[in-house]
Protein backbone atom coordinates (compact mmCIF):
# COMPACT_ATOMS: atom_id res chain seq x y z
CA UNK A 1 0.00 0.00 0.00
CA UNK A 2 1.29 3.53 -1.01
CA UNK A 3 0.19 5.93 0.81
CA UNK A 4 0.56 9.41 -1.38
CA UNK A 5 -1.24 11.79 1.06
CA UNK A 6 1.44 11.10 3.50
CA UNK A 7 5.51 11.27 3.23
CA UNK A 8 7.58 7.35 3.43
CA UNK A 9 7.49 7.13 7.37
CA UNK A 10 10.82 5.64 8.39
CA UNK A 11 12.34 4.54 11.61
CA UNK A 12 15.90 5.47 12.12
CA UNK A 13 18.29 4.02 14.43
CA UNK A 14 19.66 6.69 15.83
CA UNK A 15 22.73 6.51 18.55
CA UNK A 16 23.71 10.18 18.93
CA UNK A 17 27.31 8.76 17.09
CA UNK A 18 28.69 10.26 13.67
CA UNK A 19 27.23 7.33 11.34
CA UNK A 20 23.80 7.42 12.71
CA UNK A 21 23.09 11.17 12.35
CA UNK A 22 24.16 11.42 9.31
CA UNK A 23 22.23 8.72 8.05
CA UNK A 24 19.04 10.41 9.82
CA UNK A 25 20.31 13.92 7.92
CA UNK A 26 19.95 11.57 4.89
CA UNK A 27 16.48 10.42 5.54
CA UNK A 28 15.32 13.65 5.68
CA UNK A 29 16.68 14.96 2.61
CA UNK A 30 15.14 12.63 1.15
CA UNK A 31 11.70 13.62 2.67
CA UNK A 32 11.58 11.19 4.56
CA UNK A 33 8.90 11.43 8.07
CA UNK A 34 11.39 10.47 10.68
CA UNK A 35 10.72 8.50 14.09
CA UNK A 36 13.86 8.00 15.83
CA UNK A 37 14.93 5.12 17.90
CA UNK A 38 17.48 4.85 20.78
CA UNK A 39 18.29 2.30 23.18
CA UNK A 40 19.85 2.51 26.16
CA UNK A 41 20.78 -0.80 26.53
CA UNK A 42 23.70 -0.27 29.59
CA UNK A 43 26.12 1.08 27.69
CA UNK A 44 29.00 2.91 29.46
CA UNK A 45 28.56 5.70 27.26
CA UNK A 46 24.73 6.73 28.07
CA UNK A 47 25.86 9.97 27.05
CA UNK A 48 25.11 9.44 23.79
CA UNK A 49 21.41 9.30 24.08
CA UNK A 50 21.46 12.64 24.88
CA UNK A 51 23.44 13.89 21.83
CA UNK A 52 20.57 11.68 20.07
CA UNK A 53 17.58 14.18 21.89
CA UNK A 54 19.45 16.80 20.49
CA UNK A 55 20.46 15.06 16.67
CA UNK A 56 16.66 14.64 16.84
CA UNK A 57 15.58 17.80 17.20
CA UNK A 58 18.12 19.38 14.77
CA UNK A 59 17.58 16.97 12.00
CA UNK A 60 13.62 17.50 12.30
CA UNK A 61 12.53 13.61 13.30
CA UNK A 62 8.73 13.43 14.03
CA UNK A 63 9.99 12.23 17.19
CA UNK A 64 12.79 10.72 19.44
CA UNK A 65 12.29 7.26 21.39
CA UNK A 66 14.42 6.23 24.20
CA UNK A 67 14.08 2.47 25.21
CA UNK A 68 14.81 0.56 27.79
CA UNK A 69 16.35 -2.36 27.44
CA UNK A 70 19.12 -4.09 30.06
CA UNK A 71 21.44 -5.38 28.07
CA UNK A 72 24.23 -5.82 30.56
CA UNK A 73 22.10 -8.06 32.19
CA UNK A 74 24.14 -10.89 30.69
CA UNK A 75 27.14 -8.69 29.46
CA UNK A 76 29.60 -9.88 27.71
CA UNK A 77 31.25 -6.44 25.89
CA UNK A 78 33.28 -3.96 26.94
CA UNK A 79 30.24 -1.72 25.82
CA UNK A 80 28.36 -2.89 28.56
CA UNK A 81 31.28 -2.62 31.53
CA UNK A 82 32.46 -6.33 31.12
CA UNK A 83 35.93 -5.47 30.04
CA UNK A 84 38.45 -2.25 29.60
CA UNK A 85 37.67 -0.82 26.49
CA UNK A 86 41.02 -0.99 24.39
CA UNK A 87 43.11 2.22 23.64
CA UNK A 88 45.71 3.41 21.25
CA UNK A 89 45.18 0.67 18.86
CA UNK A 90 47.77 1.01 15.52
CA UNK A 91 45.01 1.18 12.41
CA UNK A 92 46.03 -1.86 11.15
CA UNK A 93 44.23 -3.57 13.52
CA UNK A 94 40.95 -1.98 13.63
CA UNK A 95 39.82 -3.57 10.76
CA UNK A 96 41.09 -7.37 11.84
CA UNK A 97 39.34 -9.05 13.48
CA UNK A 98 36.23 -8.47 16.13
CA UNK A 99 37.30 -6.70 18.91
CA UNK A 100 35.68 -7.00 22.63
CA UNK A 101 33.69 -3.59 22.51
CA UNK A 102 31.30 -5.55 19.94
CA UNK A 103 28.07 -6.06 21.96
CA UNK A 104 26.60 -9.57 20.88
CA UNK A 105 23.72 -9.83 18.37
CA UNK A 106 23.41 -6.00 18.95
CA UNK A 107 22.18 -4.71 15.92
CA UNK A 108 20.12 -8.01 15.73
CA UNK A 109 18.55 -7.04 18.51
CA UNK A 110 18.06 -2.94 17.59
CA UNK A 111 16.92 -3.97 14.01
CA UNK A 112 14.34 -6.42 15.82
CA UNK A 113 13.19 -3.30 17.94
CA UNK A 114 12.95 -1.29 15.05
CA UNK A 115 10.82 -3.26 13.23
CA UNK A 116 8.50 -3.87 16.07
CA UNK A 117 7.66 -0.21 16.40
CA UNK A 118 7.99 0.14 12.30
CA UNK A 119 5.23 -2.51 11.90
CA UNK A 120 3.16 -0.22 14.54
CA UNK A 121 3.89 2.95 12.86
CA UNK A 122 3.10 1.11 9.54
CA UNK A 123 6.45 2.77 8.41
CA UNK A 124 7.45 1.76 4.88
CA UNK A 125 11.44 2.31 5.67
CA UNK A 126 14.04 1.03 8.44
CA UNK A 127 17.18 3.16 8.30
CA UNK A 128 20.75 2.35 10.21
CA UNK A 129 24.09 4.08 10.31
CA UNK A 130 25.91 0.67 9.63
CA UNK A 131 29.04 1.08 7.79
CA UNK A 132 31.09 -1.71 6.00
CA UNK A 133 34.22 0.02 5.13
CA UNK A 134 35.83 2.22 8.11
CA UNK A 135 33.96 0.38 11.30
CA UNK A 136 35.05 -1.64 13.80
CA UNK A 137 35.03 -5.17 12.53
CA UNK A 138 31.65 -6.10 13.74
CA UNK A 139 30.03 -8.72 11.84
CA UNK A 140 26.19 -7.09 12.10
CA UNK A 141 27.58 -4.36 10.31
CA UNK A 142 28.06 -6.16 7.36
CA UNK A 143 25.79 -6.13 3.87
CA UNK A 144 24.81 -9.44 3.63
CA UNK A 145 23.89 -9.55 7.63
CA UNK A 146 21.47 -6.72 6.69
CA UNK A 147 19.95 -7.92 3.46
CA UNK A 148 19.31 -11.52 5.85
CA UNK A 149 17.66 -9.61 8.39
CA UNK A 150 15.80 -7.81 5.79
CA UNK A 151 14.35 -11.46 4.82
CA UNK A 152 13.87 -11.84 8.44
CA UNK A 153 11.27 -8.64 8.29
CA UNK A 154 9.64 -9.90 5.61
CA UNK A 155 8.68 -13.18 6.73
CA UNK A 156 7.90 -12.34 9.88
CA UNK A 157 5.28 -9.38 10.38
CA UNK A 158 2.16 -8.88 9.47
CA UNK A 159 3.08 -6.43 7.13
CA UNK A 160 4.88 -8.18 5.33
CA UNK A 161 2.64 -11.51 4.90
CA UNK A 162 -0.28 -9.48 4.18
CA UNK A 163 1.91 -7.62 1.60
CA UNK A 164 0.51 -4.10 2.16
CA UNK A 165 4.00 -2.76 3.41
CA UNK A 166 7.17 -3.95 1.78
CA UNK A 167 9.87 -2.75 4.59
CA UNK A 168 12.82 -2.03 3.20
CA UNK A 169 16.35 -1.27 5.38
CA UNK A 170 17.97 1.43 4.39
CA UNK A 171 21.73 1.60 5.50
CA UNK A 172 23.12 4.51 2.94
CA UNK A 173 26.50 4.85 4.82
CA UNK A 174 27.19 1.02 4.14
CA UNK A 175 29.46 1.46 1.50
CA UNK A 176 31.14 5.05 2.25
CA UNK A 177 34.60 5.86 4.01
CA UNK A 178 34.54 7.50 7.61
CA UNK A 179 35.90 10.81 5.42
CA UNK A 180 33.20 10.34 2.77
CA UNK A 181 30.10 10.27 5.69
CA UNK A 182 31.36 13.68 7.37
CA UNK A 183 31.44 15.32 4.07
CA UNK A 184 27.97 13.91 2.40
CA UNK A 185 26.81 14.92 6.41
CA UNK A 186 28.08 18.56 6.04
CA UNK A 187 26.83 19.48 2.64
CA UNK A 188 23.76 18.40 4.70
CA UNK A 189 23.93 20.90 7.41
CA UNK A 190 24.78 17.72 9.50
CA UNK A 191 26.41 19.85 13.46
CA UNK A 192 28.75 16.96 14.28
CA UNK A 193 29.42 18.90 17.30
CA UNK A 194 26.23 17.86 18.58
CA UNK A 195 27.04 13.55 17.95
CA UNK A 196 29.55 11.64 20.30
CA UNK A 197 31.55 8.65 19.50
CA UNK A 198 33.40 8.14 22.06
CA UNK A 199 33.07 4.52 23.85
CA UNK A 200 34.95 5.43 27.25
CA UNK A 201 34.43 9.26 27.81
CA UNK A 202 36.39 10.66 30.61
CA UNK A 203 33.61 13.61 31.19
CA UNK A 204 29.95 14.18 29.32
CA UNK A 205 31.91 17.12 26.99
CA UNK A 206 35.11 15.18 26.42
CA UNK A 207 35.70 12.33 23.83
CA UNK A 208 38.70 10.23 25.19
CA UNK A 209 40.58 10.44 21.75
CA UNK A 210 42.21 6.92 21.99
CA UNK A 211 39.10 4.64 21.91
CA UNK A 212 38.75 2.58 18.36
CA UNK A 213 35.90 4.69 17.85
CA UNK A 214 37.58 7.91 18.51
CA UNK A 215 40.38 6.91 16.56
CA UNK A 216 37.99 6.60 13.06
CA UNK A 217 36.61 9.38 14.04
CA UNK A 218 39.36 11.88 13.92
CA UNK A 219 40.97 9.59 10.79
CA UNK A 220 37.83 10.81 9.03
CA UNK A 221 37.55 14.30 9.51
CA UNK A 222 41.30 14.43 8.95
CA UNK A 223 41.23 12.37 5.17
CA UNK A 224 37.72 14.60 4.91
CA UNK A 225 39.76 17.71 5.20
CA UNK A 226 37.13 19.37 7.33
CA UNK A 227 37.62 21.16 11.20
CA UNK A 228 37.20 18.27 13.83
CA UNK A 229 34.59 20.18 16.32
CA UNK A 230 35.20 17.25 18.79
CA UNK A 231 37.07 17.89 22.20
CA UNK A 232 39.26 15.10 22.79
CA UNK A 233 41.13 14.62 26.02
CA UNK A 234 43.98 12.65 24.17
CA UNK A 235 44.61 14.75 20.74
CA UNK B 1 34.11 -25.84 18.47
CA UNK B 2 32.59 -28.73 20.45
CA UNK B 3 32.55 -29.37 24.13
CA UNK B 4 32.81 -32.88 24.87
CA UNK B 5 33.48 -32.02 28.43
CA UNK B 6 30.03 -30.09 28.80
CA UNK B 7 26.89 -30.75 28.00
CA UNK B 8 25.12 -28.74 24.52
CA UNK B 9 24.37 -25.24 25.83
CA UNK B 10 20.73 -23.89 25.13
CA UNK B 11 19.11 -20.73 25.86
CA UNK B 12 15.21 -21.87 25.66
CA UNK B 13 12.44 -18.84 25.43
CA UNK B 14 10.11 -19.78 27.86
CA UNK B 15 7.02 -17.80 28.49
CA UNK B 16 4.72 -20.02 30.76
CA UNK B 17 2.77 -21.23 28.61
CA UNK B 18 1.60 -25.07 27.36
CA UNK B 19 4.15 -24.96 24.07
CA UNK B 20 7.34 -23.61 25.47
CA UNK B 21 6.92 -25.57 28.93
CA UNK B 22 7.12 -28.60 26.32
CA UNK B 23 9.86 -27.63 24.23
CA UNK B 24 11.71 -26.99 27.73
CA UNK B 25 11.19 -30.26 28.44
CA UNK B 26 12.06 -31.69 25.24
CA UNK B 27 15.33 -29.68 25.44
CA UNK B 28 15.97 -31.48 28.79
CA UNK B 29 15.03 -34.77 27.93
CA UNK B 30 17.91 -34.51 25.09
CA UNK B 31 19.86 -33.65 27.94
CA UNK B 32 20.50 -29.85 27.02
CA UNK B 33 21.91 -27.45 30.04
CA UNK B 34 19.33 -25.02 29.40
CA UNK B 35 19.20 -21.56 30.42
CA UNK B 36 15.45 -20.10 30.46
CA UNK B 37 14.63 -16.71 28.92
CA UNK B 38 11.36 -14.92 29.56
CA UNK B 39 10.15 -11.56 28.26
CA UNK B 40 8.49 -8.73 30.78
CA UNK B 41 6.92 -7.06 27.57
CA UNK B 42 4.04 -4.98 29.04
CA UNK B 43 1.66 -8.08 28.42
CA UNK B 44 -1.67 -8.40 29.95
CA UNK B 45 -1.10 -11.78 31.26
CA UNK B 46 1.70 -11.42 33.51
CA UNK B 47 0.93 -14.06 35.63
CA UNK B 48 2.46 -15.85 32.99
CA UNK B 49 6.11 -14.82 34.54
CA UNK B 50 5.38 -16.42 37.86
CA UNK B 51 4.32 -19.67 35.64
CA UNK B 52 7.37 -19.36 33.61
CA UNK B 53 9.88 -19.42 37.11
CA UNK B 54 7.46 -22.54 38.08
CA UNK B 55 8.67 -24.35 34.95
CA UNK B 56 11.98 -23.35 34.49
CA UNK B 57 12.53 -24.93 38.05
CA UNK B 58 10.13 -28.22 38.16
CA UNK B 59 11.67 -28.94 34.51
CA UNK B 60 15.89 -28.10 35.26
CA UNK B 61 16.47 -25.33 33.87
CA UNK B 62 19.96 -24.20 35.18
CA UNK B 63 19.38 -20.95 34.77
CA UNK B 64 16.17 -18.41 34.29
CA UNK B 65 16.28 -15.06 34.05
CA UNK B 66 12.94 -12.34 33.16
CA UNK B 67 14.26 -9.57 30.98
CA UNK B 68 12.46 -6.12 30.96
CA UNK B 69 11.59 -4.94 27.83
CA UNK B 70 8.86 -2.26 27.46
CA UNK B 71 6.90 -2.85 24.28
CA UNK B 72 4.27 -1.61 25.17
CA UNK B 73 6.17 1.72 24.85
CA UNK B 74 4.40 1.69 21.14
CA UNK B 75 1.64 -1.16 21.69
CA UNK B 76 -0.34 -2.09 18.58
CA UNK B 77 -1.20 -5.38 19.95
CA UNK B 78 -4.14 -6.44 22.43
CA UNK B 79 -1.96 -8.07 24.32
CA UNK B 80 -0.25 -5.07 25.78
CA UNK B 81 -3.55 -3.59 26.35
CA UNK B 82 -4.29 -1.41 22.99
CA UNK B 83 -7.78 -2.98 21.93
CA UNK B 84 -9.68 -5.94 23.85
CA UNK B 85 -8.65 -9.30 23.44
CA UNK B 86 -11.46 -11.18 21.33
CA UNK B 87 -13.41 -13.92 23.22
CA UNK B 88 -15.49 -16.90 21.99
CA UNK B 89 -14.12 -16.84 18.07
CA UNK B 90 -15.76 -20.10 16.23
CA UNK B 91 -12.73 -22.60 15.82
CA UNK B 92 -12.73 -22.20 11.99
CA UNK B 93 -11.87 -18.25 12.68
CA UNK B 94 -8.99 -19.73 14.60
CA UNK B 95 -6.21 -20.36 11.76
CA UNK B 96 -7.57 -17.64 9.27
CA UNK B 97 -5.73 -14.45 9.70
CA UNK B 98 -3.81 -12.46 12.07
CA UNK B 99 -5.64 -11.50 14.70
CA UNK B 100 -5.44 -8.27 17.19
CA UNK B 101 -3.23 -10.26 19.89
CA UNK B 102 -0.33 -10.58 17.31
CA UNK B 103 2.57 -8.47 18.79
CA UNK B 104 4.23 -6.54 16.01
CA UNK B 105 7.53 -8.80 15.81
CA UNK B 106 7.53 -10.26 18.83
CA UNK B 107 9.39 -13.53 18.23
CA UNK B 108 12.07 -11.10 15.97
CA UNK B 109 12.67 -9.55 18.91
CA UNK B 110 12.58 -12.26 21.29
CA UNK B 111 14.89 -14.40 19.27
CA UNK B 112 16.90 -11.59 18.83
CA UNK B 113 17.76 -11.56 22.32
CA UNK B 114 17.92 -15.09 23.09
CA UNK B 115 20.68 -14.75 20.15
CA UNK B 116 22.37 -11.49 22.00
CA UNK B 117 22.62 -13.88 25.46
CA UNK B 118 23.23 -16.92 23.54
CA UNK B 119 25.88 -15.46 22.23
CA UNK B 120 27.57 -14.18 25.68
CA UNK B 121 26.94 -17.78 26.92
CA UNK B 122 28.76 -19.72 23.94
CA UNK B 123 25.26 -21.33 23.69
CA UNK B 124 24.82 -23.71 20.78
CA UNK B 125 21.18 -23.95 20.59
CA UNK B 126 17.96 -21.16 20.78
CA UNK B 127 15.01 -23.37 21.34
CA UNK B 128 11.62 -21.85 20.60
CA UNK B 129 8.32 -23.30 21.04
CA UNK B 130 6.61 -22.23 18.09
CA UNK B 131 4.14 -23.90 16.22
CA UNK B 132 2.81 -23.70 12.73
CA UNK B 133 -0.56 -25.89 12.96
CA UNK B 134 -2.81 -25.05 16.03
CA UNK B 135 -1.22 -21.67 16.42
CA UNK B 136 -3.40 -18.48 16.38
CA UNK B 137 -2.38 -17.32 12.99
CA UNK B 138 1.01 -15.64 13.92
CA UNK B 139 3.46 -14.72 10.52
CA UNK B 140 6.31 -15.14 13.10
CA UNK B 141 5.29 -18.74 14.17
CA UNK B 142 6.47 -20.51 10.51
CA UNK B 143 9.06 -22.22 9.74
CA UNK B 144 10.23 -19.99 6.83
CA UNK B 145 10.42 -17.74 9.18
CA UNK B 146 12.79 -19.73 11.39
CA UNK B 147 14.61 -20.40 9.00
CA UNK B 148 15.79 -16.94 8.06
CA UNK B 149 16.51 -15.90 11.22
CA UNK B 150 19.03 -18.93 11.12
CA UNK B 151 20.73 -16.78 8.68
CA UNK B 152 20.72 -13.97 10.89
CA UNK B 153 22.22 -15.33 13.23
CA UNK B 154 25.15 -16.96 11.47
CA UNK B 155 25.69 -13.84 10.12
CA UNK B 156 25.27 -11.33 12.63
CA UNK B 157 27.25 -12.68 15.31
CA UNK B 158 31.13 -13.02 16.08
CA UNK B 159 30.45 -16.76 17.04
CA UNK B 160 28.54 -17.23 13.61
CA UNK B 161 31.41 -15.26 11.27
CA UNK B 162 34.64 -17.13 13.17
CA UNK B 163 32.88 -20.59 12.72
CA UNK B 164 33.34 -21.84 15.95
CA UNK B 165 29.77 -22.34 17.40
CA UNK B 166 27.39 -23.17 14.66
CA UNK B 167 24.13 -22.10 15.96
CA UNK B 168 20.63 -23.78 15.67
CA UNK B 169 17.09 -22.59 16.00
CA UNK B 170 15.35 -25.55 17.46
CA UNK B 171 11.58 -25.74 17.07
CA UNK B 172 10.65 -28.99 18.03
CA UNK B 173 6.79 -27.99 17.72
CA UNK B 174 6.67 -26.54 14.59
CA UNK B 175 4.77 -29.54 13.26
CA UNK B 176 2.99 -30.74 16.02
CA UNK B 177 -1.11 -30.29 16.75
CA UNK B 178 -1.69 -29.08 20.29
CA UNK B 179 -3.26 -32.48 21.25
CA UNK B 180 0.32 -33.79 20.08
CA UNK B 181 2.59 -31.58 22.32
CA UNK B 182 0.20 -32.27 25.25
CA UNK B 183 0.77 -35.90 24.86
CA UNK B 184 4.76 -35.45 23.92
CA UNK B 185 4.66 -33.12 26.88
CA UNK B 186 2.99 -35.62 29.60
CA UNK B 187 4.79 -38.71 28.42
CA UNK B 188 7.81 -36.43 29.22
CA UNK B 189 6.25 -35.60 33.02
CA UNK B 190 5.22 -32.06 32.23
CA UNK B 191 2.59 -31.16 34.80
CA UNK B 192 0.86 -28.65 32.63
CA UNK B 193 -1.14 -27.51 35.78
CA UNK B 194 1.54 -24.99 36.08
CA UNK B 195 1.37 -23.71 32.75
CA UNK B 196 -0.60 -20.39 31.84
CA UNK B 197 -1.78 -20.00 28.09
CA UNK B 198 -4.67 -17.40 28.87
CA UNK B 199 -4.32 -13.99 27.23
CA UNK B 200 -6.74 -12.13 29.62
CA UNK B 201 -6.98 -13.94 32.90
CA UNK B 202 -10.28 -13.10 35.12
CA UNK B 203 -7.85 -13.43 38.16
CA UNK B 204 -4.31 -14.93 38.91
CA UNK B 205 -5.37 -19.07 39.12
CA UNK B 206 -8.14 -18.91 36.67
CA UNK B 207 -8.01 -18.69 32.82
CA UNK B 208 -11.07 -17.00 30.95
CA UNK B 209 -11.59 -19.84 29.18
CA UNK B 210 -12.60 -17.95 25.93
CA UNK B 211 -9.71 -15.96 24.01
CA UNK B 212 -8.25 -17.84 21.21
CA UNK B 213 -5.22 -19.12 23.50
CA UNK B 214 -7.76 -20.86 25.78
CA UNK B 215 -10.04 -22.34 22.95
CA UNK B 216 -6.89 -23.56 21.39
CA UNK B 217 -5.98 -25.08 24.82
CA UNK B 218 -9.05 -26.74 25.48
CA UNK B 219 -9.05 -28.12 22.08
CA UNK B 220 -6.17 -29.42 22.76
CA UNK B 221 -6.79 -31.93 26.18
CA UNK B 222 -9.92 -32.44 24.47
CA UNK B 223 -8.71 -33.96 21.35
CA UNK B 224 -5.36 -35.71 23.15
CA UNK B 225 -7.35 -37.49 25.62
CA UNK B 226 -5.64 -35.76 28.29
CA UNK B 227 -7.72 -34.89 31.63
CA UNK B 228 -7.39 -30.78 31.15
CA UNK B 229 -5.98 -29.11 35.05
CA UNK B 230 -6.84 -25.64 33.78
CA UNK B 231 -9.41 -23.50 35.68
CA UNK B 232 -11.41 -21.83 33.52
CA UNK B 233 -13.91 -19.12 34.57
CA UNK B 234 -15.98 -20.01 31.63
CA UNK B 235 -15.90 -24.09 30.85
Amino acid sequence: MTHPERPVRAVVLLSGGLDSATALAIARSERRECHALSLRYGQRHEIELAAASNLARALGASQHLILDLPLDRWGGSALTGDFEVPKDRASEELGSGIPITYVPARNTVFLALALAWSETLGAEEIWIGVNALDYSGYPDCRPEFIRAFEEVARLGTKAGVEGNVRLSIRAPLQFLTKAEIIRKGIALGVDYSLTRSCYDPPTPDLHCGRCDSCLLRKKGFAEAGVEDPTRYAAP
